[in-house]
């Protein structure tokens, strides 16, 4: 079965003190793939992600979402753990079965994200291909956080990580309500991941888009993160450290409020700050 | 030009205190894309990734050579940032022409680490693609690197982190001797990318295998830089943060020393502790 920590005997060295041996809990890392098919069609291999294992299936829907190839639920007949083909480890295997007029994926290693653009290679080109993709418009949700609710979200975030508490090796995704209460919590290796089953979850729950909600991470916002947000129609992303130049644009462009450096009493806000009440 | 940093207008929240508007440095991300051409053939698109621009050259031979795609700098008979084809922003592509003989880049997304595995996807498959790749042997390298002397390296990567001091938005990675003298310190918005930097100018240094070394990174140990790491023939990798269970069966696998925790005086030795000595 799929593990979320491993076992490990380390060898603990603490200056000027006698080097020990002790036993030391690991966040569990494996490889998942994921194939798509649309029936009756064979499976074709996707993408294969470094992942947590547990909630394989979210994460799967997740990616898909994110990566503009489902648009809802309803896109996906079956996503299933595969099993039955002789061979072991086949829980990191995820098929999904995707419904009649769903268009085939994309399976360019370049992601084909700036092959329309008349600009080459380049940020502008980046989220120009996120805008064509979502299809929510979060500059309509007008809602708004008070400041001091923010500020209460990654501790709220961290008690909620159960396997932080063991190995320290995991990154946290949660979206919470403006009111501060928490929808769902995910952990893993990859902080992409964390957030693909946050959403995959979402998704498979059918509360997109998810209007009226905050995503917030661990660690800090990057252009892949806020454009999961954007795919999932989260108005509002905030980070426990920095977002990059190209997040704070696209958080700019989509109409998303970014906040970063969540930490104690006090935020940056860096984009949206009307929806933000200090 | 490329851009390490942007500036941005933020709004700055401290509870209690009136709000402030401020002048804020951010790390820059924007794509670059990897093209890989033999002469005289036409270059086709390996990957993008999302990168802080600088040291893209070193970025994509070291990703070359990570990937098994290139053995060293002699695989390379040019490698450029492209210009000429009227399109702006081509500071965000690089063109490698390999030399005749090395092999076409596999371009499939899945990246096909593990279809020659009888096990489906697992760790163990990953593991045995790596093996299979490298062509250095860590085992054969027995020099050992005191712990004081490894505890002094998170503080003197940080040092020679110019752009985090103004942003506090990037990972690091650096090479140092088992002396503790640095050999090279690269920081991208991408964890990943500043290894490779890393290692492609060790590669363009025709310093490999980086034997009698230490690569230190800034965030935790992945299998992927593990990977990263036996590939370039690196003996130990240290990390301020946790390490994987897949990161600590490869480095077992390779003959790898993997340190984790490396702060303040102590730090955790999952694998190959002969190489510390307390």
């Amino acid at each position: 079965m799929a593990r979320v920590t491993a076992r490990q005997t380390i060898t603990r060295i603490e200056l000027g003190r006698p080097t020990t041996r002790r036993a030391d809990s690991l966040a569990a890392e494996e490889p998942l793939e994921i194939r798509v098919r649309r029936a009756p069609g064979t499976a074709a291999p996707l993408a294969v992600t470094m992942r947590t294992p547990g909630d394989d299936i979210d994460l799967a829907i997740g990616f898909l979402l994110t990566e503009g190839i489902i648009r809802d639920s309803d896109d996906v007949v079956t996503a299933e753990l595969c099993a039955g083909d002789q061979q072991p480890n086949t829980y990191n295997v995820v098929q999904v079965t995707l419904a009649a007029g769903v268009p085939e994926p994309e399976t360019d290693p370049t992601r084909n994200f700036y092959t329309t653009s008349s600009c080459g290679v380049c940020g502008k080109a980046a989220i120009d291909a996120v805008r064509t993709r979502s299809r929510f418009d979060p500059t309509a949700d007008r809602a708004s956080i008070a400041a001091a609710t923010l500020a209460l979200l990654p501790d709220r975030l961290r008690e909620r990580q159960r396997t932080f508490a063991t190995t320290g090796g995991l990154h946290a995704a949660g979206v919470f309500t403006f009111d501060g209460e928490p929808l769902v919590v995910r952990e893993d290796v990859g902080r992409h991941n964390a957030v693909d089953k946050v959403i995959g979850w979402a998704t498979r729950s059918a509360r997109l888009p998810l209007a009226g909600h905050v995503l917030v991470v661990s660690g800090r916002a990057s252009f892949e993160l806020t454009q999961k947000a954007w795919m999932a129609g989260i108005p509002m992303l905030a980070a426990v450290s920095a977002p990059s130049s190209l997040a704070v644009e696209l958080a700019a462009e989509a109409g998303l409020t970014l906040v970063g450096f969540l930490r104690g009493a006090s935020m940056n806000v860096y984009t949206g700050a009307d929806r933000v009440l200090a």
